[in-house]
């Protein structure tokens, strides 16, 4: 008789659509690769008349958790509901009650991770997460298996599709940022509430996950710095361009020695770089190590079927080891500890956009504060004037400056009465 | 007392020097990874006396392939010789022996691959062999564990450094290809005999291995058509280039149903896409599949401490399944059964580039042999003209034609006697 591995999903939104989906229609493919039988036995929802892209028996669904949690036949739980809680209970109900888990959930793993690995870890069950960062995209895995000899030195990604999409559409268009989310949001690449995207928050979870797995030591989703995308205009975007640049959201996260510095903010990054080459929904993480130099990950980022390839994926890893009936080891294995770097003591170049008034003496003014930071210009351009109020727009670029110095200059230059106001300033990424 | 995993190398070249360095100088990160240390017992090597990069006591120097092979204290034995033989005898000696083996032999494993899974089988065993393609860029194990849910559609790869760097070298420089090959040799990129790279011999075996575990079938080496480099000329990457083109030597594999078609040749692919940007010795692997559109894995495809890098991960995951006494489960699930299509059935677009005597109706008698095979041209470029021979170089880009119709049409073409010589045909990639 073939062996049968039960499965309890929680929450059956796109991606839990799309892994009921794939279990159904490829279950001889996953038969083979597994060893034994998917079997789909319950699905939590919260409403079971709810139009669904994939149909399921009525009797399939189920609306009290503990009726998977608590089921001493399911083997693995499936966690697609999302969000903190009660996402993060289930997840530890289930790895108490010895069931393996499969988790798309970004926000859950860069919170409680560790906690997560360590009450796996005592009932000798496994957490797996590929679908957390970058959808259908390889990284999680790679990163505890096939680089686990390297020392990583930095992580840069693009890893959250909507800005990446609004970006690469205000690069194109020359548009400026509300014009373009409202378009996004009409074909559905934005969220009515896009504030989890364009402030950052998203990737940030992502950076901390990522994080922690390249480092060995907890990086948490509180130690990551994170900007947004609303301040970038199509300004930004042209004269970046005249300057070599792409404008992107990256996610970067650096170690020296013993120390960690994680942010996510717009960045300008040189055109020749593969990763200013992403463009649209795509995601690519890019992974500088001791021994490999750089390798770099790249592909959709969300969606039903990407997502689900990653969810199914784990489910597969983890049930070749109960048809097996082998212990599934665990390939997280965290060992460093590290501190947190403060933002202020980042040294980066930086493009700095102001509006000030057209005459002369204004650079000598602006330049003079930033000599008095100790932060001198690498070039400079003047750009378009407005008559009516007197003013020109003007283009800075730094070299190489600590955060904290720019920060007070900014302070400084905000406050001379040559100045109308500071566009933007925005992190130079090499 | 902390557990001790044994390691035997065969061979010990510029990559069995990183791995015994890396063995040895990350022996507390890789002890904290396994769960148990590694322990480099014996290195077979030809010539004891060879001075090397990385130093070892002299008594861990073995000239008898057995003293590792039949030592039972061995666990892991590496195979990093390279070639068929005698690499494929003690890979299957190893085995025999019912020990894991990590090799980075690409030739073995093409030609072997399923006969050597097979043993290890049957020996309860494992065979590892990330760094059999790409080098330090995961892509192996993706293919295996990450991407197992995706039936795979189509594999287009950069799997060659050395012909990838002197392409890249004639597209910035202009320059001919034997300029280039020789400047490629003296800097060390290119070996004093390069045909099993220059010839695409080198990629083919790659492409087999991605394939068979791509399409979970067996595709052999010898399956695989294969072309070289050494026919472009820096008027190609000109035309090309002004066409929107860029020259790569493409690894390809597509199935369709249960036919797969696997080639390696120089091919025009559009600029705009990601495969088109890799440059110098940098590999990338592109998969289309069902469920994740397409993926790539993009970095360093050869080089002592990359290749080292996939080697010592290999070592780790076997090494934390032995040092867990957990079954280390077969990743490799071979299930389908497809046939190869023949080159001749290839549907493609086409560049061809002839010199044709400079006067009225050449063009005509030479689209008239096209048509006559079915071949609509696409474009049409006349450039300079050799007023000496009185020809003119022409480039002409086909709709898409079938294989044997272009080849029947080449030979009729180059029997016009208006037609001094057909320069090149190369395959267009979408």
């Amino acid at each position: 008789m073939v062996k049968r591995i039960s499965i309890g999903l929680l929450g059956m939104g796109v991606v839990g659509g799309g892994v009921a989906r794939i279990i159904s229609e490829k279950s001889d493919l996953l038969e083979r690769q597994i060893g034994a039988k998917l079997d789909l036995r319950g699905v939590l929802v919260r409403n079971q008349n709810k139009p669904r892209s994939f149909q399921l028996p009525e009797d399939m669904f189920v609306d009290s958790p503990q009726s998977i949690l608590e089921d001493s036949n399911v083997d693995i739980v499936v966690e697609l509901m999302g969000g903190e809680e009660p996402a993060l209970s289930y997840i530890l109900n289930a790895v108490s009650n010895g069931k393996h888990v499969v988790t798309a959930n970004k926000e859950v793993m860069a919170k409680h991770g560790p906690a997560i690995f360590a009450a796996a870890r005592k009932r000798d069950v496994r957490v797996l997460f590929e679908a957390s960062v970058a959808g259908g995209t390889p990284i999680i895995s790679p990163l505890m298996r096939d680089l686990v000899s390297n020392d990583v030195k930095s992580i840069k990604a693009i890893i959250n599709g909507t800005t990446n999409y609004i970006l690469t559409r205000m690069a194109n268009e020359q548009a400026d940022y509300d014009e373009v989310l409202q378009e996004a949001q009409a074909l559905g690449y934005a969220e009515s509430d896009p504030t989890n995207d364009v402030q950052g928050i998203d990737a940030s979870y992502k950076l901390a996950i990522l994080s922690t797995l390249a480092f060995r030591a907890q990086v948490k989703n509180t130690d990551v710095h994170y900007e947004g995308i609303t301040r970038l205009t199509a300004q930004d975007f042209l004269y970046s361009d005249e300057l070599g640049y792409s404008i992107k959201l990256l996610a970067i996260s650096t170690r020296v020695d013993n120390q960690v510095q994680a942010r996510v903010h717009p960045a300008l990054i040189d055109k020749s770089q593969m990763l200013a080459k992403v463009d649209g929904v795509l995601n690519a993480v890019e992974v500088e190590t001791d021994l490999t130099d750089s390798v770099m990950f790249y592909g959709p980022g969300a969606g039903e079927m990407p997502t689900t390839s990653a969810v199914v994926a784990d489910i597969v890893n983890i049930g070749r080891n109960v048809a097996g009936n082998a212990a599934f080891l665990d390939p997280v294995r965290l060992s460093d500890q590290i501190t947190v770097q403060p933002m202020s003591e980042l040294i980066s170049e930086y493009y700095l956009r102001l509006e000030a008034k057209d005459q002369p003496g204004v650079l000598a003014k602006i330049a003079s504060v930033l000599a008095g930071n100790g932060i001198s210009i690498s070039s400079f351009l003047q750009k378009g004037s407005n008559q009516q109020k007197g003013t020109a727009e003007m283009v800075i670029m730094t070299h190489e400056a600590r955060e904290e110095a720019i920060q007070n200059a900014l302070d400084s230059i905000g406050n001379l009465d040559v100045v109308a106001n500071i566009g933007n300033m925005i992190r130079v990424v090499n």
